[in-house]
């Protein structure tokens, strides 16, 4: 939990090329897709009303609507750790407890932002895969009604997973299910939903209003946006105060137009399941790849756009130092490589040359 | 974590008796030590100052500077849970971290109050007798200095613990050692200090202070007052902005001297050892006559006024009509008994007759 | 708002008598009424269980009923500013925002505890002698489902005010009106509620309930308890989730039961109100006699059992060292003298004649 | 302040043409300065290390240093609201107190943000131009030490102000003199500090930290870019946490870069300065032509890019319905007009011309 060294090398300049080029670190090092930014510039003419109130957000919730209905309520905000806490906020009281996998962003890598301003504790349950389950749900419903224990309110998962891994519709509906029998809420951290919708071939809509989640983070920045994430309210009572919320959660962008057009642009043509579904087929292509060569051990199923690997902990730093990339788990030598909508087959071709030679 | 139905009766009013008598439900569950209600009238004469800038308030802190030296910080407050959240809030920041035991009474039995109002995040360690070890808490510092985890700054550990065992001094020696070595501070929770002094034989200074406790959670209520608890600081710069933490914490009783004089009644003739050594020797004796019933299986060693036992579950409920206990962990039929000042050996063999009667 | 040296001479320990005689410096000051301690003392016998499921707890809930009414929730506290903060979170959410006089004890005397427990910000309305009107806060209004601005949601008044004056029954009314007709609510400050009652010699219920109150703090502690207040709650649907928010607001009294035992005592016999009255009285009685002395200048009327006057700005610091108490307002040498349920007509000679004395 | 439609016409679809065109509703409804677009445009290369350990920061951050020198901390965050808070929370305690003008964004137009984050009250001061001064601030000190009383920490001034006036460097430096003499700070909330800045034909620094202002939001939305804003600490201690608290606070952007590259731009080639010179430009240039038309009663002084006026009632709804801009103050009838980098003579000309005729 504590041992990942996620998202910053310790010495990051000496590993950096001085030309930028594609690596396998994190979808997050990605730039911006060509269509993404041809929007921006679209929509940057004269002035329209800020805060959201303005044709481009108009037409981008109208984008989300024929996604997932037109009953479900939608507000845009700057980034995926503001779009969990207000999203958990939305749907909680501070005496209330938020259920979720030990390795999700929520519980490890939002630095405590949702107790911050949830004043809620995270209940985080183990898993070797990144899911949870009823079963291990189940316990905490003892404490319900005890005054002197926090009250289970909201189950928290992440779609795709951290792990790389993707939760079958089904084994979501069990969650809601038991949610909802429970007087508790789903709450999809869907950073990368359109990861795990690729990787099912499903709709966006078949995948979270129908099994149940109620509320849902919907990731921008991981899929070819520059930034920007949406907070899906299928509990439109959720919504209710969720306009103050996300001002007085700093989240209320002025130049709203220029998320409104990103959104416009990935929800158009099916942007967002091309660039998903082409990430997720690099990170298949690339452990079809690392299978072939012996020292490496795989430590996860490869469902979306990440591939985690047991390397002989020797070569790491050699590697790391020609293509930068994260240790998971320093004491297992675990490592993960995650892919992008933009990256290519020569990538891969060209990394895995790499780490063949390095381990050789 | 979640399974422990704690302070709570389901019915509680048919198992109530027309005429209060003692049980071994909770230490919380005794009156005020006579001498402690003395206390509380001799102080009520005339007026004093409110807030604590009193005669009585100086005379209690005395003597608790007699207990720890001269140079440390004393302020009273209501109650246990205040204690632990204020201290606390003193010595972190928002984006620290909290490691105690998954037992730990900040942990389960305050309903997040810590997250609440430090913002922190707690990270429990499981264990099976309450204590933590320097093993365990290692691992979080890979997080250090990465801003996307909590930072550790506060091992909390209770003594005695929730379990009723009682770290030895070295034991607590080592995690403050490891604690100063890395920046971080030793948070003790001594509800039951006093128990764990006396279960000792040791004075209260050479098990907090002398072992590098920083705060101290100094319980009056678990041992013959009527409310009131201390925070105490042997790092006297967390003190320097606690009076308006305890103001801002609503913990600033107006009427201070009845909360001090009943801290100067229990620090006088030794008062605070004498009530905790006695409901100790009740739980040995407890112990020892329950040694003696073939069903009964012991779960954690017996070194304070706590004694956890695991008991055939078809007598649970029975045995609870006549005499209330909790039962601590309803899947392994898990039940608690705690003594206290009050506790007489006449009590235990009407208890043991009961339960002997109801095994039969 | 910022200038009165409310409750911290500056030197208090020169001033201090060795014996402890009463004076007019705050009704916190007092003791402990007689009939008090004695209902304390006779609720200490054997064993009650915790956390207020008790027969002592029950009783004095029952009296909460016969006051206000059975379908009424009644929750016991520690102290007042706990009662405030608590009752206010219940009526709230974080970016909603609380009207209240600039001299509220929550916007002045609480050290920001409101804001910092609710996240809501205070909305203080100027005001010469405490009271706050419809007038005043219509306003707001404007403020109405602009999502930049915090929402008005809770109107905040003190009974009696800080200033020593009473709303009438009808001043309140108009402010409950006005609130309900636009999605607000009232909030009752009553640490001096017994004060208000008595001094309209109208019944508890007549004064809250009737007029439009939905959340009162009722105060005990500053009319002869030792400590403890309660949260009554008319609208009863704001206390769905009190209980867990008085837990995590860490004001859930262990042995609850010596709260309640106060309560009974002070709501048995009508001591609540003779206590109240005599203070009243007491006040009253000073006031005339003062009346009579030419320098001094009358601030506030006396309607409860604050004193305010005006004193020639050189005498203070002498008459403070003989009989202590507070200067309200250092810029305008005002000053305030506080009666309690044990000021006697005797403690007025004395303190008269010392003034004149010091006057001449 | 309570009662400025800031941000939000009633009916704002009916007035919306259908082709967007320049208004003078708010420099926030503008949009991206072409030579902020293109620096996007030109980051958006291959990968870069993510959350703002890349070149493009690096080189950001290194023209800051430029215009302030290399000793100051410099953080990144998505917007003006986070920026504000998240530099507060940097100087504050909880229990402490932020002072500002009662017209200051921090108090109105963010929801209660900086309460809710900080847990600080805000103490507002009344001002008819959006300025504070050291004799309104200095009563609040009587609070320093008596912990019922928050304690004033901060004083935040707006720069330029939010009534478009702008503080001369020797009235922020009388601020900053009576801060530091009584342990507090100055910040200054930058939103618009580039147009103080080209008002007071200044450097950047030498309105800031030559005048001691301890930490600045440096405002970047306002003034051609597309979203982003700056937090520098002039004094390193407060920032010495402050990499957990901006990912706490939800403001840590993933793909820095592309805030990096606007900064860049705005840094550059004085660009910041021409976008605010200009806008301020057409605000007096507007202000001359409003200055003929009788009806038309100037409330502030020009000095920034807003311009404050007062028009005849029932001319208001008619003129925003061709050309919308807010309502300041409905029951004054005061009116606000803002410029922007993209306002040309021409929209002022054909807007003139507009109220001309409208008001005829």
């Amino acid at each position: 939990m504590g041992n990942e060294n996620d998202e910053q090398p310790e010495d990051q300049n000496s590993m950096m090329p001085t030309k930028p080029k594609r690596a396998f670190a994190s979808d997050n090092n990605a730039g911006i897709h060509p269509r993404v930014l041809d929007a921006i510039a679209a929509a940057n003419e004269a002035h329209v009303i800020a805060y959201g109130d303005d044709p481009y957000t108009e037409a981008a919730v109208e984008l989300f609507h024929k996604q997932f209905g037109k009953d479900v309520e939608v507000y845009f905000v700057f980034g995926g750790t503001g779009a969990n806490v207000l999203g958990l906020k939305a749907a909680t009281e501070s005496h209330q407890a938020i259920i979720c996998a030990d390795t999700a962003h929520i519980n490890v890598d939002e630095c405590g932002a949702p107790e911050k301003f949830t004043g809620c504790k995270l209940l985080p349950l183990p898993t070797n895969e990144g899911k949870i389950t009823v079963d291990q749900i189940r316990p905490f419903l003892d404490a319900v009604g005890f005054e002197h224990h926090v009250q289970p309110r909201v189950i928290s998962i992440s779609q795709a997973t951290e792990m790389g891994t993707v939760y079958k519709p089904l084994e979501v509906k069990k969650l809601s299910d038991f949610a909802h029998k429970n007087a508790m809420l789903l709450h999809m951290d869907g950073a990368r939903i359109a990861n795990a919708a690729a990787s099912l071939k499903a709709n966006l809509g078949d995948i979270t209003r129908e099994v149940g989640v109620d509320v849902l983070s919907f990731g921008g920045a991981k899929n070819g946006m520059m930034y920007g994430e949406a907070v899906i309210f299928f509990d439109r009572n959720l919504a209710k105060d969720f306009k103050y919320t996300r001002k007085q959660g700093t989240h209320l962008p002025s130049k709203m137009r220029f998320i409104s057009a990103q959104f416009s642009a990935l929800l158009s043509d099916d942007l967002w399941r091309k660039n998903a579904a082409h990430a997720n087929s690099m990170a298949k292509l690339l452990a079809q790849e690392l299978g072939r060569i012996p020292l490496i051990e795989f430590t996860q199923k490869v469902e979306s756009n990440g591939v985690f690997v047991r390397l002989p902990k020797k070569y790491i730093a050699k590697l790391q130092k020609q293509s930068f990339f994260y240790v998971w788990n320093e004491r297992t030598s675990e490592v993960r490589f995650m892919t992008s909508f933009d990256t290519t087959p020569q990538d891969i071709s060209d990394f895995v040359a790499l780490i063949k030679n390095t381990l050789r």
